[in-house]
C-alpha cells in the first residue's frame, strides 16, 4: 500500500443555495481516498457505525479504495449536518453527531502499517499520532487540521507538526495557528514548527504553497455549476498525495503538479453533491482539466514576450 | 502619443493599519500614468485646482507623463478621505470634495487626439463619453467604473461600453452590472454588452481576464509589507495599457503579459503609502517582479510531468 488515510467517514445532511441532501456519503477520509485513488493505491484507516450501507463500502471498493482499514463498530456513524449561504464560502454547522467516531482508536492492518505515504485526515491530533505510530517507515507525512484542534489540542497538535512533512491549512487556520495577520509571515513561521511545505487553501481563490524552496500558486478552476462545497479541501488533499504516491518524488515540480492536481480533483468535487461528480469522474477527465488549468495560467517569458 | 488617460488627480487622506498620511498624491490619472509610463509614452487628461502643489506636476514630469492635458483651474483640487479596516480589503470613504472635479469637462490638446490607446478612468460614464469622442482613431479603448455609475447612470455607462475593448471591474462590480450571482456568468454576461474582454481585479487573489479567445488567471504577487492598497487597481490597469501601449498587439499573448504586468504594478503600489514606491520603482525591478511571478505560477504540461 503506497498511501494510508486516516479520517473521518461520514453520512452527511448538507444544504446549499442549489439543494439539499439528506444523509449522503461523506468526510474527510472519503473524498481523500476517492480522490487519490485516481492516481495510486489507497487504503483507509477510519470506523462506521451498524447503520452505514453497505453499498457506501462496496462503492469505495469499486474506486479502487481499499477498505481492509474500515472498521464496523456498534453505534451510530458519524453524522454531520451544515448549510452554507450564498456565497458558498463557509460551512454552518447545524450539528454533529460523534458516533462510533467518538471513541475511534485505530488498529492498522499489517499492509497498511508499511505505507510510504499517509494523510493524517481532519481530526484529534492524538488520533493523528496513533496513526502515525503505527506506520513502519513512512516516507511523506502530511495533516490537516482545523481551529477546534489548534484551539484546544495545540499541544498535541504541536508534537503531531514536528513530525509532518506538509501541512494543509486554510487562511484562517494558518494565521489562528502561527499567531500572524499576515498569511505569507504565517506560513514562513509555520514551516519552523515542523513541516517542510504548507499548502493554504483559499477555496474559490485556489491554493498557495510555500515551501523552503519556493512558493507556487494556483487558481481554482473557474466552475460556474458550483453545487455543494463539501469535501472540496480533503479532494484536494487527495489529487496531491495521490499523485505524489505515484510519481514518487517530493521536488519542487512534482509538488507543484501535485497542487495543480489537487485543485482539478476539488474543482470537480463541488460541481455536485455528495462525491457524485467523484463516482462518475474518469481520469482522462482529470488530465483535459489539468491541461485546462495549464492553459488559464501560463504566460511568456519576458523574452519570448520581447521575441513575439 | 500613444497611451491617454482620463481621469482624477487627488489629494488623498488615507488611513490604514500601517500609518496615517495627509493630503498626499492620489487619483485614478495619476497611478494610471506613473505606472504605464513604465512601457510607454501616456498623457493624462485631467483638472487640478490653485492649490495643487507644483512640485506634484513636476513629479508626474519628471516620471515622463506628459502634462499637457493637465488643467488648472480656479477652486479647490479633488480631495477623497478613508480608512481601510484589518483586513485592507475595502477603503471606507470618510469623505469626498470634487472641488474643481466636480465640472471637469475635459478639452484634448491636439496631441492627445491622435492617442491610439485610451484608458477611461473611474468617471461619469458621460465625461468618458466627451473624452473618446475627441480621440480622432482610438485603436484599443479600456474603461473603469464603479457601482456609483452602475447604479446612477447605467444608460449613459451602456453607451460607453459599446466603445470599449477592455473593462476593468472587481467582483462586486462584475456581478452588479451583469445582474448575475456567479462571477464567470457575470463575466460572460459582461462580453455580450461591448467589451471584447474583461478583467476582473480580485485585490490581493489576483485577477481574472475573460475574453472570447478564453481566459486567464493570475495572482496577486504575496506582498508581505502592505502599506496602503489605494491605487492598486489604477496601477494596474497602467501597466497593463502600458505594455500593450508598448508593444502594439492585442493578441492573447500580449493580453496575458499585459495582465501580469498589471499585477507586478500593483504589488507595488501597495508597499508604500500614495505613489511612494512607483516614485522609486526601476524597470529593472518590475522585470524582476514579472519574473518572480512567473516562478510563482509555472508548471509543466501533463507530458513533461510523465517524462520527470
Amino acid at each position: 500500500m503506497s498511501l494510508l488515510v486516516v479520517g473521518s467517514i461520514a453520512l452527511d445532511s448538507v444544504e446549499t443555495p442549489f439543494g439539499l441532501r439528506e444523509e449522503v456519503l461523506g468526510g474527510s477520509a472519503t473524498y481523500f481516498s476517492i480522490a487519490a485513488a485516481f492516481f495510486a493505491p489507497v487504503g483507509l484507516v477510519a470506523a462506521v457505525g451498524e447503520d452505514f450501507p453497505d453499498a457506501h463500502v462496496r462503492f469505495l471498493a469499486s474506486r479502487g479504495v481499499d477498505v481492509g482499514g474500515l472498521a464496523r463498530r456498534a453505534g451510530q456513524t458519524f453524522r454531520w449536518r451544515g448549510r452554507y449561504g450564498e456565497d458558498l464560502d463557509t460551512a454552518h454547522t447545524l450539528d454533529t453527531r460523534l458516533g462510533v467516531f467518538a471513541n475511534f482508536r485505530p488498529e492498522l492492518p499489517a499492509e497498511l502499517r508499511e505505507a510510504e505515504h499517509v494523510f493524517l485526515g481532519n481530526i484529534d491530533p492524538e488520533i493523528q499520532a496513533q496513526v502515525l505510530d503505527q506506520v513502519r517507515a513512512p516516507g511523506l507525512v502530511a495533516c490537516d487540521t482545523m481551529n477546534y484542534w489548534i484551539e484546544h489540542k495545540r499541544a498535541a497538535l504541536a508534537r503531531v507538526l514536528r513530525r509532518v512533512d506538509l501541512l494543509f491549512v486554510n487562511e484562517a487556520e494558518a494565521r489562528q495557528l502561527a499567531g500572524e495577520r499576515n498569511v505569507i509571515a504565517a506560513a514562513r513561521r509555520i514551516l519552523t514548527l515542523g513541516p517542510g511545505a504548507v499548502i493554504v487553501k483559499r477555496g474559490e481563490h485556489g491554493a498557495v504553497l510555500f515551501s523552503g524552496q519556493g512558493c507556487f500558486s494556483v487558481p481554482a478552476f473557474p466552475v460556474e455549476a458550483l453545487a455543494d462545497p463539501t469535501g472540496a479541501g480533503d479532494s484536494f488533499a487527495g489529487g496531491l498525495m495521490g499523485y505524489l504516491a505515484s510519481c514518487r518524488s517530493r521536488a519542487m515540480p512534482a509538488l507543484r503538479r501535485g497542487v495543480v492536481f489537487g485543485s482539478v480533483l476539488a474543482s470537480f468535487a463541488v460541481e455536485q453533491f455528495s462525491v457524485e461528480r467523484l463516482a462518475s469522474l474518469t481520469r482522462a477527465e482529470v488530465d483535459a482539466r489539468y491541461a485546462a488549468l495549464r492553459a488559464l495560467t501560463q504566460f511568456d517569458d519576458l523574452h519570448e514576450g520581447e521575441a513575439a
